[in-house]
């Protein structure tokens, strides 16, 4: 598939059959004129009354503790840069639907129209009696940083920006597992930051507090190594500048046991690399591509620790795993706050996570044989389902033993029995797996392919070699519907009605009727119903002309 | 049912099994790792790639052109006053419900926390990217003037202020019928308007561009009637000020042909009414009590056209009828404004719609024998299912024909085609019926009764009469949760597992042994199986104990 179909599906994902990625729907009855009397006018009146007397009955009555607000102004989208709120609302919206199926939190994306950060903190704080928690996301910093830090003393429900806090916490986790497999201790490694965004400047903060030494580090941003003699430095860089007199990558590199990279592609060579101490970790997390690409890497140092932000290879640092677990711990206490206690919490849960069995499904779901801890399995999977039930806790528990939590937790059992609940039986990431039938793809009969839902099933089926579609129906509609898709690869398609397949009909038929006729069916019925793509795909399947 | 039950049951419906009343779901597939390849990073930049190309294509993209924000500070909740932002919440969340159900528009409920006129307004348009547009609701006057003013002018989606305009429009039809009906011409009645709210001023604004005339009118507030020379008045009201000498309510309704009451219950007397013209048309709608009790109305003068707020009685304005289908109609042309031309077209749409012939689902729903345009049918029933076809597309004309709209609307098949499959082939309204076994009650078994769902059920079919429930489970239990629900009715519970109904198993298990015996069913198993609640409930039925 080329780029520009895999453009073409990303935007028809977006815009078909309706455009975006999320509804609301009721979680009540509506059916009778008695349910709309409960949910409006006149039984409303009594939750508002009971709020009215106790301000915190409106998390007993609304979906105020279920419900987060992801807030941007697109000042810094993905890496866009500044597209403006508009522009970002597929992400922010994405991010709602991550939210919900991961964590079961119901979201609202909000876009602010504003760079002024005096009136993007009064508009949050306006809108704040709405939600029970606050996700602030993709905003530039400097700015960032004091939107953050401003909300969050401000209000007394959680407040996080994810781009800081978010790959600061995976990483950490990574990088404390990285380092026990490694050998080394976290307060001697020097670690080299390329990046001085908001991101980076959370993960070193993060790692100090794990015991990582600011002496230790070298921070780079575009123009080379931060120096203290700079003059000019923001106080969040000023933090992590160092006193060596090194300007470049390469120096910086030199004997350093930890690469930290939230920067651009390809700027770390193999030299590089072959400088750096035993047992190098190298986290080269720029998106899409890292700071050097992954096999690169592992061929030129075998004793190498390498995480990505990547899904196609080993250890990718991915902040679904830390969001919707944060603020599912945060909600379930009703905590004022995400502290540093919860998200160190966080890390652990997820360091230690990564050191236990890992369930069959995960495997399966990612084609492995077996994930063990170890120098290519240092965090969990995102689609671990014991996530769910194993990092909310602990940032509840962290919350609770800080003092943030309001509504503290005591039976520890029924709140993850009322988390895997949540997930339903049949935890919908479990379905995250992939059907893996690659070795013999067999031929498979979509009798509905045009239907668009049905012919994407079919794409699917082939781009991902599951298996060799064969689709029934109008060729003309279908070749129209394909065109729509990019699905342009060469697939037969078959009419029951047309006069061509008048052949393959009579045979069908005739197989049918000598199976059906003491049923009562006759020969002219049996060819009646071979014009029924139903009927002609079961057959097909039946005389082994297709495998499913 | 006691009013201390009812109260009790808004509150667990409000609260159970989750609090609030929505939720977001997604829309697209999640399932697998291309999903969410597509849903988030990196396809996800595509859309976002597309939208900073052209803002317009945010409508392509995402929910924005199907998203209506419902926005509130909460100072004039339904008739309780300046509650505040969280109190509000219910009701806000219940408009959520109801502009979906009706309308299939997605809504975020907006609770804003302050009464500043300007805080208000800069919040909302920077919040406004977000949305297609913006229902204002319960905020007080004379704030409400302005915000709406304001946000009208400086935002490029369409903003309504719901308590306003909704009433108003409603009233409107119900008023342009019911002259018709008294053979009255609007240009020379007299109207009586008790009330100078928001919605009162609205009311006497929109008449006016029907033809009433402001020198036949006479408006009163908490103080009485509203005259010229009282100083002090503020601009709205001076409109509406009358030159009569006149103070009180009842020389007002003397020899007037119109009430119209947007005030408080009781207040007008049936020596009052006998003092009106013939066929005096009277709307006390005052809730959830009018301004005189219905059946008091009706026979003190039997050549009245009565209108109230209440489902209960005939000629209920109820705002449902307009709100969903007038932002539809102004999404659907994605209309820069919602203008004085697209409300009228909503009046005279909803005027004409009582005219036709009632489809018989409306009359089954409403339990008529015949609804037939008249005294007692002057607007639509809110579960019509004609509204959705029939009022946004005289919207989106009027929107078109008066410059607003910006993507005009060519094949109106078509749109109706969309607007009726919005609603699915099974219109939720139709589902608004209400079974109507009242005549005979039947004897119904719940087998499930020890769920909170199957016991509310129970709880309705009796309560509405509709049957006698025979609930099956442990008895525990089922009290237990009849005590939460006010279930307080004595109903007869079985435990078909317990000692004392061995003999009506044994019986059970007989019958079901002589019946499947020989299917190979011994006895023996009939007996276990009898055990079970859906076997017992089975033969209760087969053996008339019960009859449904």
């Amino acid at each position: 598939m080329s780029k520009e179909s895999r453009r073409r599906e990303a935007l028809v994902y977006h815009a078909k059959p309706k455009p975006g990625k999320i509804q609301i729907v009721p979680t009540k009855k509506y059916a009778t004129q008695r349910d709309l009397s409960l949910a409006y006018s006149p039984g409303v009146a009594e939750p508002c009354l009971e709020i009215a007397k106790d301000k915190n009955n409106v998390y007993k009555y609304t979906i105020k503790g279920n419900l987060v607000a992801v807030i941007t102004n697109g000042t810094a989208v993905l890496g866009l840069g500044n597209i403006g709120p508009e522009a970002s609302k597929p992400v922010m919206e994405g991010k709602a639907l991550l939210f919900k199926i991961f964590a079961d939190i119901d979201v609202f994306d909000i876009e602010i129209d504003t760079e002024n950060i005096n009136a993007f903190i009064e508009t949050v704080k306006n809108i704040a009696p709405t939600f029970g928690g606050i996700n602030l996301e993709d905003i530039k910093a400097p700015e960032a940083f004091e939107i953050e830090r401003r909300l969050k003393e401000e209000l007394d429900i959680p407040v996080m920006h994810d781009d800081q806090h978010g790959t600061a916490i995976i990483s950490a986790a990574a990088l404390l597992n990285a380092l026990e497999l490694a050998k080394k201790k976290i307060h001697n490694v020097k670690i080299v930051i390329s990046g001085a965004g908001a991101a980076a400047v959370s993960c070193a903060k993060l790692y100090k507090t794990f015991g990582a030494k600011a002496e230790n580090m070298v921070m780079l941003d575009s123009k080379g190594v931060i120096r203290k003699d700079n003059t000019n430095l923001s106080e969040e860089k000023r933090e992590f500048a160092t006193s060596r007199k090194i300007d470049t990558l390469a120096e910086a590199m030199n004997k350093a046991d930890v690469f930290l990279g939230l920067s651009v592609q390809d700027i770390v060579t193999p030299a590089m690399l072959k400088t750096m101490n035993k047992r190098p970790i190298v986290f080269a997390m720029a998106n899409p591509n890292p700071e050097i690409d992954y096999n690169l890497a592992i061929q030129t140092r075998n004793d190498i620790i390498m995480a990505t932000g990547r899904s196609d290879h080993p250890n990718q640092v991915n902040n679904v795993l830390g969001f919707p677990y944060i603020f599912r711990g945060a909600l379930d206490v009703r905590a004022t706050k995400i502290n540093e206690e919860m998200k160190r919490a966080a890390v652990l849960a997820l360091a230690s996570l990564a050191k236990e069995p890992v369930p069959e499904q995960v495997n399966i779901a990612y084609g492995e044989t077996k994930l063990n801890y170890g120098f290519d399995y240092i965090i969990p999977k995102p689609s671990d389902p014991r996530l769910i039930t194993h990092i909310p806790p602990a940032v509840a528990r962290a919350a609770m033993e800080s003092g943030v939590a309001t509504e503290p937790i005591t039976d520890w059992q029924k709140y993850e029995d009322e988390l895997n609940e949540r997930m339903g039986s049949d935890n919908k990431l479990v379905r995250l797996l992939h059907s893996r039938a690659k070795t013999s793809p067999k031929k498979i009969v979509f009798a509905e392919a045009d239907h668009l839902d049905v012919l994407k099933a079919a794409q699917i089926v082939f781009e991902e070699g599951i298996g060799i579609p064969i689709l029934l129906g109008k060729k003309e509609v279908i070749l129209e519907l394909m065109l729509e898709i990019d699905f342009d690869d060469k697939i037969e398609i078959i009419d029951p009605k047309s006069d061509e397949e008048e052949e393959r009909r009579n045979l069908y038929a005739k197989e049918y009727w000598n199976k059906r006729k003491r049923n009562g069916v006759t020969y002219f019925d049996a060819q009646k119903l071979m014009r029924e793509r139903n009927y002609f795909a079961a057959m097909m399947v039946n005389l082994e002309h297709a495998d499913a």
